[in-house]
């Protein structure tokens, strides 16, 4: 299935993009696996464990668990390679982010909860990995501060439920939200879209 | 019932002062509306992951999640008025902090929990969205550094707990409990009464 | 029971490391006692979550906490003393973490998950504690960055796995484990052994 072969990808990628964060704060070998574990596996932890969705999905598939540390550990490895290679990241990154929501969003319909809480777990799926990144590596969590990759997240996820909603099936309604969601977060990251950013100075406050 | 339209107002006040505490940090909009949210929500969260106590309560009612964000928005296009007001802010933090509690005692109470993990259950409900909202942008918690926050909360869970022992009604317990929780943390805040700062100096450490 | 004991004696040890950590930080006399009990409870606490394993440790028992609560408040007052018995409070530690590791694979024992998964959990458990206390006291978690702390959980958690998959009892296989996870992780304190750290040199990065 398209959909199981991307989340693979994706998250393959975040692990590496976790192992990368955390080579940059001086960890050892094993933080860089936990970091790219975490990163690649935390989202749909928070959302499993928030919705009491038990067991987790790497519980009842360890496997995952070690893709991801094969992964970070590769990363770890071939930084200096990776880091040229920036852009491939970002794709592979956004296939993700979108992949993340859509399984989020699917995992949540199984349950008795309502439609926003279905897109909500989408968008948690999707994004709470790199906040536990940033978290674990003492940094403000970047999705607070950057880019529309959190609200490309709820947008993705609100049109696979809207699509849902209105009669289209599963499978169309993946590949319909997978385009336009990375079409989007291309762009944003091309333009360097953003939300305004509030700051002290706009509070009148003293920061 | 009182008690309900405390918690909206709690909750709005905690999403303000999420949305406020986010601002400095030169988060986007959407970081803003989710430190509020989870600001606002984080605590109950918290409270019902650890008690094994699903669905959540904005998993349930997810209009919750629509008020906090809406409170977090206004707060960042009316802060520089908000800061003006802060009085108003702290007294109704107070009575938040204390309404919080009572609720987060009431949960645990229809669990098979000893009393003393309703006392704490409470005063994780009006603590832990604060100290989520401080990890998120990256500061240590200001409960954990500062004034009889965290006390006043644990003193109002037992206070409550107490009175429901000795057989007070779950009614008027909860308007005493308020009561003298919401004057003593005026005044704490007001003489600035604080516990005693254990500092490296003390410790004969390099810090 | 012998694990039971040491049980103990780890989770006081953890409080203590964690009230003297929070110290640092100048934290006041709860945020110490907040900070103990998520040191030493954290890591159970965690890995029940994870788990879906419901009551937690310390809602069934609430009287750990109190041991924890007074842990830290004795630390706190006696930081001065403790600090000169730095090597007494590693080697409590180092029993501690190999007890936490043993508990952990033995609960996740108890349910129906994968070797590497009771593995992991008895990992989660030794290790966790701490790392909550760093993100609580805002610094990068020192078992992401130093020495071989949690590789020897996991490899005490395998060794455990391994000798009762090989037939032999709990109780040996406890004493086998707890001995040689406690001589390697002295020999690791002592040689200051670790695992290599990646840099942003390493990566070429500008970090």
């Amino acid at each position: 299935m398209l959909l199981h072969l991307l989340y693979l990808l994706a998250i393959i990628a975040e692990a590496m993009s976790g192992a990368l964060t955390g080579m940059q704060r001086g960890m050892d070998r094993f933080g860089l696996c936990l970091v790219g574990t975490v990163t690649a596996l935390g989202g749909g932890t928070v959302r499993d464990v928030l919705l009491g969705h038990y067991p987790l999905v790497w519980v009842s598939h360890p496997d995952y668990m070690f893709i991801t540390i094969g992964a970070a550990s590769i990363a770890a490895v071939g930084a200096r390679w990776l880091r040229k290679g920036e852009w491939l990241f970002v794709t592979v990154d956004a296939i993700g982010l979108i992949a993340f929501t859509i399984i989020g969003c699917d995992v949540a319909a199984t349950l008795d909860v309502s439609s926003s809480i279905v897109v909500l777990a989408g968008a948690i799926t999707g994004v709470c990995g790199g906040m536990l990144r940033d978290v674990l590596c003492n940094q403000i969590p970047l999705v607070l501060r950057r880019e529309l990759y959190a609200s490309i997240a709820l947008g993705a996820g609100a049109l696979y439920v809207a699509l849902q909603a209105c009669g289209v099936a599963q499978g169309p309604a993946s590949v319909i939200v997978l385009t336009c969601g990375f079409v989007v977060r291309m762009l944003a990251v091309r333009f360097c879209w953003q939300l305004k950013v509030f700051t002290a100075a706009d509070s009148g406050g003293a920061g």
